[in-house]
């Protein structure tokens, strides 16, 4: 391994005082023209970097953002980090991130190592935000903005998407489109932004009266695989369904393949519907019905009210629920 | 916005030195019990932090790996982070990611980033690696591993796959079906990935003694859209093509699309194969052929390789070329 190397040694190496270096670094004082050049070349060939923390640290201003997520997977949450990265970049500050598999310790320990690295505000996104968050966030003297979910707390800034309003209305579209015979294909119980979608769907049917066999209400994993699974299930148990909603595109087209798979038609016969927008809507050959929130326009409101936050002097608060559009595409039909 | 609070006012806030709250810090020397009650309960409500960064430049260790990549966009690099963060958790190091769009200005700014902030050693992925990324590397005296591509330089290790060769051996399974005619989908020139990939795919048709109409062999933006329209492209030159080959699964699903809609039939009038497997290649009612390779043991082995270096003393340097396998599925068929 290359060995670090210290002031000291350079100002040894160019035969010149610690504090000359330091002058070179910091541009400060005086040094002669032929010294600057002799520690510039040591410098060159020693790979030397200065203490800069040091620097930052007399500063206060570090223009460092901290992001913390839960995940990386999917299409989402990487959108959403280059809308955060976009608006940072406009504002001459600079993103670092880390990912957390949604485990708490890690999250705090994240909390810890961005407020040791001087991160002037965090932005953070969870799995489920609970209450060990928010007396995490409520102790930390910088700003954080939560992505992706409520915080349910005065005092603690979210941008998110509406979840249940969004399911709910896409749910009453195809109501009004005649079906009554329903299923859903939901996520993991640990996903709030599945259990809210769910609970939109339901109330969409309930506010229209229209009864669901909770066995019709069903859970996968987000995968591919686990929508025709569940499909299978739901065609096992009513084969009279006219239409189908997951919470993700992922289970939608699993769903989809397996209907087609009973020689069952899509969407004469059944619609299907993924309450999302992702590249896999426009992978199958069927297009996909679906519900669009821009993730890379919810990182850069995120990023933006953060900073809005660091350059004022007064605790702001703001909840920003972000809108969407439902698209009704090949995979619906009327009943 | 809440203000910071120094180890003074704590100490004022508690009544003691500044020495004591201190020792309370750090765990040494003696602190009678109702003193150390009296600062904890200070720090628990004032949420003071501790100056980390003293402590980590005493120790010299901050347990911290950096990651620079170009894009979080698509399936692969999402999963390679993950694989590094599996690696360093085991090892008990963290991670911070910085994600830069390839550009050389912000590259160079993230690895000073990383460096002030102490990390022990970095992973660096980019878009195309050149000169500039090598002195850059050269001059950092921490070790450096260069994820997703080689650097053609003794003394800086990589970690990537062998695009060349996968492509070169896809196209000769594609051969040994008794396809003759091809025509070919590449990314845009500044992917080196796509460009090996491209090259394999030649250099496999002129050992066979095929050649290529140089006209057939194009280039998208790696969309779902670019695939659709290059085909068309391709259709509207050479109608008696029998093997379509794209770099990834978005293009080789545009084009499938694009093939069917033209009523010609995959894969009995053509075969289909994308150089990649992704979510995509299931997602499509056609199960697509394509190349497996693990972006998650990819991160997973550069990791392992930096933390050897780390805690190696000696200067180490190794290539790793990781393996690959490749899938015909319900796209291809014989001619």
């Amino acid at each position: 391994m290359k060995k670090d190397i210290n002031i000291k040694e350079v100002a040894k190496k160019a035969g010149v005082s610690i504090a000359t270096v330091s002058r070179v670094f910091n541009n400060s004082g005086t040094v002669k023209e032929s010294t600057r050049k002799k520690i510039e070349a040591v410098i060159e060939e020693t790979g030397y970097y200065p203490n800069v923390l040091a620097r930052e640290l007399a500063e206060k201003k570090t223009h460092l953002i901290g992001l913390i997520v839960h995940s990386m997977i999917g299409e989402g949450i990487p959108r959403m980090i280059n809308g955060v990265n976009e608006m940072l970049e406009d504002n001459d500050y600079n993103l670092l991130i880390a990912c957390t598999n949604g485990i708490l310790e890690s999250e705090i320990k994240h909390f810890e190592i961005f407020r040791s690295k001087r991160v002037e505000g965090i932005l953070f996104a969870t799995r489920e935000f609970k209450e060990e968050h928010r007396d995490l966030i409520q102790k930390i003297p910088i700003p954080v903005v939560v992505l992706l979910q409520r915080t349910d707390k005065e005092g603690i800034s979210f941008v998110t998407f509406d979840n249940y309003t969004f399911a709910k209305e896409a749910t009453e579209k195809l109501i009004g489109l005649g079906h009554r015979n329903f299923a859903f294909i939901g996520g993991p119980a640990t996903s709030v932004n599945s259990r809210e979608r769910q609970l939109g769907f339901r109330d969409g049917l309930k506010e229209n009266g229209i009864e669901l066999d909770t066995n019709l209400s069903r859970n996968g994993d987000f995968t591919i695989e686990s929508g025709y699974q569940q499909m299978e299930e739901i065609l096992a148990i009513e084969k009279e369904i006219t239409a189908v909603i997951a919470v993700n595109d992922g289970m939608a087209i699993g769903a989809l393949n397996c209907i087609q798979d009973h020689d069952i038609a899509v969407p004469n016969d059944i619609s299907v519907l993924g309450l999302d927008d992702t590249v896999l809507a426009k992978a199958s050959r069927l297009k996909l019905s679906g519900v669009h929130y821009s993730y890379s326009k919810l990182g850069k409101q995120g990023a933006g009210l953060l900073l809005k936050q660091i350059e004022s002097d007064e605790a702001l608060f703001e909840e920003v629920v972000l809108p969407y559009e439902i698209h009704l595409r090949e995979s619906v039909n009327k009943r």
